[in-house]
């Protein structure tokens, strides 16, 4: 908690626990501290002024020269790129340069965070809470608190949305220690104020992106300065920012810097694909520029440069099968892409990348004595996982997915997890969920051929029942799960099956949407009239709550574009910590939002699947302000597009 | 719950739900139940008399003739045997034949029955109980109400004992439908007086046992009658019993009979190695007759007649390795045995058997990213099993004990397991956790070869750590499991293991116990003064939980044989439903318990694992009867030894 400096609006310094809130308040009254009130450095500009108030004095900046010497608050910069930039511009026919801004912005879940401990008299803690990664709590709060990692168990609640802000922690260390000082289990949950005030939203942004083009639509060079908010301690998500603002298109000149900047804010945390949405907003909108100075219709311009398989990405690697083009095609023959404007109405195009992830996951199959099966995994389900896991082992057991329960179990009850994020869960649990049933599958084949006395190759599983084959056909009778289940104690035991593994070649997922807003002239207010969001999701295992993610995404990111943002006092103080001033979209600020799903499988995964979560926020924040641009013919420069700086841009076009 | 006829007092007729205890004694007043008053039987004596009142008009006995036609309280009535019982008791020199009653008893476990049911909107139920079986209650609860298993889901809490008791449901499936209809968690515990009057104690018993032995001391042939309440419906132990009563020793001609017979008391269930206690008063306090009639030392002439290797047992299988001579010799060598007694002092020796069980069970091993371990069973732990557990997983994978961590999991987060009991879980889940962790180690060498790039059969697990072997000695250095636990998710992803079996083998118990006891003539207390008890078993994992199983069935078993009895009245009602009128003993009435481990391996296990949680409590009451008998000069015929039967036998003496 805060030290010498409390360096932002919430950054707790006490922690208290009594058997009730009032108590609690009185006793937080008796602690006496005494603030010296500081200058707070509240954005990017004013981090990095000449003699700006320094948050860290001993942090110095690291990464690629120039740096600046002594204290600063620049706490990193960093350069990547390829090829001659230079020369890149100097052959295009057409250049566009643009800055943007964007501000702090909060997921928004609706469930605040909340933590139940309870530390026994042999100083083992049992935490129930609300995350997105329960093994991720029990390492973190055992390194905070200085104890071994087994001494914790973290019993993940059902998650009321995450969106990438719990993957860290804030309560759990301290109610664990509270608890061990009470010897009392102690209940602690955040009010919506001190959600916004003190956990972690992501960055506020300044980014300049520069790119140029050929008269045929080839892109010839691009550059890029991103400069994003860390919040008060170092780390933002500029590194991915880097990695994503060009990923979308082949380049053979580019340029990337990066820079990661302290302020007296909250540290950010992950917001869903964090960073890539408003470095997209830069990108989409000076290509959407591009293509009106070249004349070319916009989705034609993004399929002359966009990324395909054996693609060199910027950020490194070759891409493997990707459907990008197939969204760019498929959102060009979308409907909504003929629909008639009317006045005041603008169309907005956009694109999305996100890498999604790996990582680390353990599951179990277990078969019951009815034959049914339980799927178990350490995932917390924060976008359907649970239901796309069952399928999968149902499909692998060639049983119905009503006979498949899948659970998220506690850290105690299931090998190693890395957590629910990066949209990794579907993608890598479902990888160790097909390992673990074919496990399961293997054993019950290995029980009919003990049952028939023959060879473990002359049994075949198929469709839910174990077959005679290679020779032995027709010479046995099919034995289903059921009744393979109803003999397993007398077979060789029960039948459970287990994987762990690290998943790699997370397919990367890209995104094409359409937006069309009118744009209410006397008011600057903006109303998103049609929306519709194609994506390559590789295989949809589960296609209504992959569409669910893809309208949420959507949602998310209309709200970023146009109302969402940390606004702050002079002082340092947030002024719209809670919902009726922090305005997140609500149901009747939203059309219904069209999905498409394109289907291009990831060649890694055994059924194709790709991460489908974080690729919808990326464009939206692009899609909206290339529509608004369109509709009433301004510059976006920055978010939110809210009805009075829409209104000021409008009244200074006049 | 009672239909047409409440056959004991205790049989519930209807549940009630309330927001407070006193609103459900409101309602449950409101509940008007017209009773008939009928004569009840109490006894076998009145069961099996001529015109009897009838528990259940539709019963027809079953099994062996001759039968009694029509209806009856003699449930079913068997006999097994083997050689010709008649010529060897003519062959013998000596010939015993005594008659034994013993009354219904209760586990006497401290912590009431209890749980808490929650039924969600989609039906699932989550049930939390104390129970020895998560996964019996959840098939019992499911097959009761008629729905699919997996839609139960049951955690089990910690339980404060079970013996046996906590094997069948009672109040979970109540509560699950209670939950269901008012869409509320419900919450039943029981009194201690319901647990009495409302739960499964273990059988009343009128037993005949009749043996010969020649002068030498070779038993010639046996002959047991044994009729054993069920309580209100069929299914006593009397079967168990039926196997166990000669067991012990070498005897060609043998007949048993068992009579299974309902009374109206509660419904029998399962405590600790039932029915055999009751069948080792009778085959023991009648060896010890025989003895004495030969002239011979009592532990000698069981030595002459002891089962041993090879020996084809009473109830059928030839014994593998077993320590029953091992255990006599063990306590012919103890001090206790040549230790000097005063007046009215006695020592009594008494020998016991148990199968033990094997059954399913599936663990799993987990390995954290620091290197500990986690161990998880679905077996509750009702006798230090998780220690046990945790030390064989230490064993295997060559870490300190204290970094694994044993738990006992939900049903939905493991495979199938079989309940606690049998004195079944350090046996056979303990040959689960041996496999998971093998299977673990095998991928921790798995990850070294992979670093070192050498084959599987290049890396050894010699005390936590992979060292290379056969051709690559000295070329690598050690890996430990801490080392390769850190670089897990590079080389692989997380490392757990698994296995799910049905246990063959488990080996059989035998104890031999001694005990000294001091007799007031004037009041017919009986003092117990020293007492030892030496038992194979088989290797002791954990030695001081081994330790403290002998020590508790030798408690309760002095309890037996002491003071415990249902006591009822004329027309049925239980007049000593609570610990103060039923009296198990407490600290002060036992000496220290004194204990000899004597470990012949179970050669069916890996470690050489047998059961030892339920043999302890089979030699105790006759060991007390024999040394009340030396002591007093009287010949023990009934239980409970209590002040004023023995009194009046003392007084029938003079």
């Amino acid at each position: 908690m805060a030290r010498d400096k409390a360096l932002y609006h919430g950054h707790p310094v006490a922690a208290v626990a009594a058997t009730s809130v009032r108590i609690a308040e009185e006793a937080c009254k008796k602690i006496a501290v005494d603030y010296e009130v500081l200058t707070p450095v509240l954005s990017l500009d004013q981090a990095l002024a000449k003699d700006a108030p320094i948050l860290h004095e001993r942090m110095r900046a690291s990464g690629d020269e120039p740096l600046p010497e002594g204290p600063t608050n620049l706490a990193s910069r960093r350069e990547m790129g390829r090829g001659d930039v230079a020369a890149g511009f100097a052959a295009a026919d057409a250049v566009v340069e643009r800055e943007f801004r964007t501000p702090m912005v909060h997921q928004g879940y609706i469930e605040p965070h909340a933590v139940l401990a309870r530390t026994g008299e042999d100083g083992r803690a049992v935490v129930y809470c609300c995350t997105q990664g329960p093994f991720m709590v029990r390492a973190f709060s055992a390194k905070v608190l200085g104890v071994a990692t087994d001494t914790i168990k973290v019993v993940p609640t059902e998650i009321g949305g995450g969106f990438g802000g719990k993957t860290t922690v804030y309560l759990e260390p301290l109610a664990i220690l509270l608890s061990r000082k009470s010897g009392r289990p102690v209940k602690m949950v955040m009010t919506r104020e001190e959600v916004f005030r003190a956990t972690g939203p992501t960055s506020g942004t300044h980014i300049r992106v520069k790119m140029g083009a050929k008269r045929d639509g080839t892109l010839t060079a691009a550059e890029a300065v991103l400069v994003y908010e860390a919040g008060a301690f170092k780390g933002s998500p500029v590194g991915a920012a880097m990695m994503t603002v060009f990923a979308p298109y082949k380049l053979a000149n580019v340029r990337i810097e990066g820079w990661d900047v302290v302020v007296n804010k909250p540290k950010v945390a992950a917001y869903r694909a964090p960073g890539a949405p408003m470095a997209a907003l830069a990108t989409e909108t000076v290509m959407d520029e591009l293509a009106r100075k070249l004349g070319q219709d916009p989705i034609d311009f993004r399929l002359v440069n966009a990324a395909h398989e054996g693609v060199q990405a910027t950020y490194g690697p070759k891409f493997r099968a990707i459907g990008f083009v197939e969204s760019l095609r498929a959102a060009k023959a979308h409907p909504h892409y003929r629909a008639p404007l009317g006045a005041n109405q603008g169309r907005g195009v956009a694109c999305g990348f996100w890498f999604n992830a790996g990582l680390s996951s353990s599951a179990n199959v277990s078969i019951n004595e009815d034959g049914s099966a339980v799927v178990m995994s350490g995932c917390p389900d924060i976008g359907g996982s649970r239901a796309s896991l069952a399928l999968m082992a149902a499909e692998e057991l060639g049983i119905p997915v009503e006979q498949v329960r899948p659970v998220v179990v506690d850290t105690e009850s299931i090998g190693f997890n890395d957590l629910t994020g990066g949209s990794r869960v579907t993608f890598a649990t479902g990888m160790a969920v097909i390992e673990a049933a074919r496990d399961v599958v293997n054993q019950l084949r290995a029980r009919a051929a003990k049952t028939w006395e023959v060879e473990l190759d002359a049994v075949a599983w198929n469709e839910g029942r174990a077959v005679a084959v290679n020779g032995a056909e027709g010479k046995h009778e099919p034995l289903t799960l059921r009744q393979l289940a109803a003999r397993a104690a007398a077979t060789g035991g029960p039948i459970s099956g287990r994987a762990s593994l690290t998943a790699r070649g997370a397919g990367p997922g890209f995104a094409t949407h359409l937006c069309d807003v009118e744009v209410d002239r006397e008011t600057g207010a903006v109303k998103v009239l049609r929306y519709t969001a194609v994506q390559d999701d590789g295989r949809a295992v589960h296609p209504s709550y992959v569409e669910g993610q893809m309208q949420g995404g959507v949602a998310q990111g209309i709200g970023w574009a146009l109302n969402e943002e940390y606004v702050y006092d002079a002082r340092g103080a947030m002024e719209n910590p809670g919902f009726l001033d922090y305005r997140v979209p609500v149901a009747s600020d939203l059309p219904m939002i069209d999905t498409v799903i394109v289907e291009v499988p990831n060649p890694m995964h055994p059924y194709g699947v790709r991460g489908v979560g974080e690729t919808p926020i990326v464009p939206p924040l692009a899609a909206v302000a290339n529509a608004v641009e369109r509709a009433a013919g301004v510059e976006i420069r920055e978010l939110p597009i809210s009805p009075p700086k829409l209104l000021a841009l409008i009244e200074g076009a006049r």
